[in-house]
């Protein structure tokens, strides 16, 4: 497609997302030509329903619940989606980027499960598939992996990457709060969904942690081969007995390489009080990359919300459009519109079709290695802990702390903490089973894992 | 120039920063190759004595002491200025974008200095002049300015972007060394040069903000349109004032927008203790970026050694690569190799040939609006507070907070510490002149502001 002396844009979603992006391109719009060197125009969006947006003081002609006006309008260069979920939003990328368009979106649930395919296509097309605002909202942590950290071999991935869950911690740690009432004045908010599910389970971290790790390490990596821990289990004697020894508690996505295979998790974990992600609080987002080369360095900021989203998107949309200045200005031809599609050496195209959901196995967490927290509910008699102790240390797992807490004297119940020294997950999975059948463990309270 | 089945680069250079430079083009060619495309080689390093790296184990010809015959040969794609000053670096540099090559460089001063005119000069020919190790080592601050955040109004850039005096600073606040055995034990750990000046006096940091706050506010911003103050004045006191009201004290580096005009300036500040930059220790470096759209992003990370400048140096490199790799399969065709040389609506040609040292008054922080923290030694007797606090309130400066500290019997003097709630600081400056010339008041031995 000829570069053109406009750059046009067609929008599809005008939610909260779409609705930032419309206002940023109108508003700013001259802005923006000063950034690129050429005018970029909106020039339509796709609604659901005209009526909607009766008010919106569009320009007439702008709206259309046609996708077809945008996905086969030659005169649009750049496609942003901003519908959400995964169809029809996938396959209106996936035309798009067929017909040579130059793809922006915002859906970590297509970049998570198709992500390869589409990228595979949009560079047999010769096109940007470009996706900031998919993870971490205003924190620019897609673009420095695929560019200023590209030198890099990243060792690990670590991040506070879904800011209800931390509102939710945050309250629970700071203000003893239940989680269910620190859920509810998230909700209140607005900072958590009526139906909280993909939140407060980490299935929006999975799919954040799967792109960021098909990032780093340069394969791809599917929600399906992250392991997934929820916050739910959390309560307020957790936050703590964690202060009491010296930490936090967040909920991380990790990706990390060990013995050449990505370990790639989200739940909720342990970490030192001094840790730069222990200190990110309420609804902000941070992410840690380690790489051989850079060292540490860390992300903060807002990971969601309409401007920060319409930040990150309109970065993308301004990318777009400065490549195709810079073709055009490189070429002084036209470029054909159907680029080379020479086979790949990664053969993604099936993933095009298929939701992948599922895991492998050499990215089970069953070898990881780390710290464990576990808090049992036991009977309080003499004994109680040789008998833990011998479990444990069956499964060679060694205890370098123990803390008694809450005893119940009615019950006859306490509370136990212990924290073990690094230990193998499928031991502490095996040794926890075998807690459960002893007579005197009423049941296993919590498991958390510590991250140092 | 033809985009090459191969990427050839030449690097001036061969200190730390370039021996870096030369292991990773040479020991990671590969993975280098694989996350491009194609294969990147490196072709000829420029150094200044060829005796002193014969053990170098480098192939047979890679070293010269002739600069041409990088800048000459045509089959350089991509030229790493690693040699640091202002001259010969600046003019090579000139000489490569000049022939169409791409240029990486790590030389803050010479982006300070000249960026505008080289940059021009790049746009020109149609190549990219890529800066990222200038500013932060390796935190991917340049890069995010120049594209994720480019769709932001940037309201405030702030940061520690020297980690010699975050050294410094730190050890000053922690275990109250005095700033020569704090200096002197930074240089013993390699932090800082035998002669500090640089650092010390904020000249190094004047390169860097007044490279962000070019890329930030779309404005040249030369060295001379930085204020600049040095950190040796600091005495111990001070920080132990500053911790006792609430405020830790950072060398900062700030450029913010006020009525149109940017107020650029490196000083030691007080930052309120719970902000993210005042828990940025040792040789760590931190930028706040603040947006219209993103909101504050924090980036945390190594600002300098080998390897994250590495890091960043090599991020560059590949960009350059693949933009070469991209033009070639755009184009199938060669493309000249004088590119467009239309008048750009900017015309910094000039400032090529000239060292931008001198300030323009619309820069000047005479109109600036802050809080204060003044630290007076006084006259221990009645009547001193009247006197200083008529002064202040005549120049319109109202006092938020008064501490007497540290009397001196013998002598029968006392330390006056002060802070003031915003103030202009052309009025400051003139009643602190007024205060010197009070007879109760010995001298003014600190005068610091206070961000929040």
């Amino acid at each position: 497609m000829a570069s053109p002396p406009q750059i046009n844009v067609g929008l599809l979603g005008m939610g909260v997302v779409g609705g930032g992006v419309a206002a940023a391109l109108i508003e700013q719009s001259s802005d923006i030509a000063l950034k690129i060197g050429r005018p970029v125009k909106l020039k339509k969006i796709l609604v659901r329903d005209l009526g909607k947006h009766a008010g919106a003081n569009l320009p007439t002609g702008m709206l259309t619940t046609i996708p077809e006006e945008i996905l086969n309008d030659n005169e649009i260069h750049v496609v942003v989606e901003a519908m959400g979920g995964t169809q029809p939003a996938a396959g209106y990328m996936k035309q798009a980027l067929a017909s040579g368009k130059h793809v922006v979106t915002a859906n970590k649930e297509v970049i998570a499960k198709y992500g390869p395919g589409l990228i595979y296509l949009a560079h047999q097309k010769g096109v940007n598939l470009l996706y900031e605002a998919s993870v971490g909202g205003g924190i620019p942590i897609v673009g420095s992996l695929m560019r200023d950290l590209a030198a890099n071999n990243v060792h690990s991935i670590k991040g506070i990457i879904n800011g209800t869950t931390n509102y939710i911690l945050t309250r629970m740690a700071n203000d003893g709060a239940e989680f269910s009432q620190a859920l509810n004045e998230a909700q209140q908010r607005g900072y958590a969904e009526a139906d909280p599910t993909n939140d407060v389970e980490g299935i929006d971290a999975v799919y954040k942690i799967s792109i960021l790790a098909s990032l780093a390490f340069h394969r791809s990596v599917s929600p399906g081969d992250v392991y997934r821990q929820g916050i739910t289990r959390l309560e307020p004697q957790d936050f703590r007995y964690a202060s009491e020894l010296g930490y936090a508690i967040k909920s991380l996505a990790i990706a990390t390489l060990q013995n050449g295979n990505i370990k790639a998790r989200v739940y909720p974990a342990l970490l030192p009080l001094d840790h730069m992600l222990a200190k990110v609080d309420g609804v902000y987002n941070a992410v840690e990359v380690e790489g051989d080369l850079c060292g540490k360095v860390l992300f903060h900021g807002l990971g969601a919300g309409r401007e920060p989203t319409t930040s990150a998107v309109m970065g993308d949309v301004i990318e777009a459009s400065r490549s195709l200045v810079a073709q055009d200005e490189s070429t002084k031809v036209s470029a054909s519109q159907n680029r080379s599609s020479e086979p790949d050496s990664f053969d993604y195209a099936d993933a095009l079709t298929e939701d992948r959901e599922t895991g492998s196995s050499e990215n089970s967490i069953d070898d990881l290695i780390c710290k464990y927290y576990l808090r049992l509910n036991v009977q309080d008699r003499p004994g109680v802990f040789a008998q833990i102790g011998k479990v444990l240390g069956d499964g060679e797992i060694s205890i370098a702390s123990v803390l008694q807490k809450d005893t119940n004297q009615a019950e006859q119940t306490a509370e136990i903490v212990i924290t073990t020294h690094p230990s193998i997950e499928s031991s502490v999975q095996a040794s926890l089973k075998a807690l459960t059948e002893l007579d005197v463990v009423r049941n296993v309270s919590n498991v958390l894992r510590i991250e140092e």
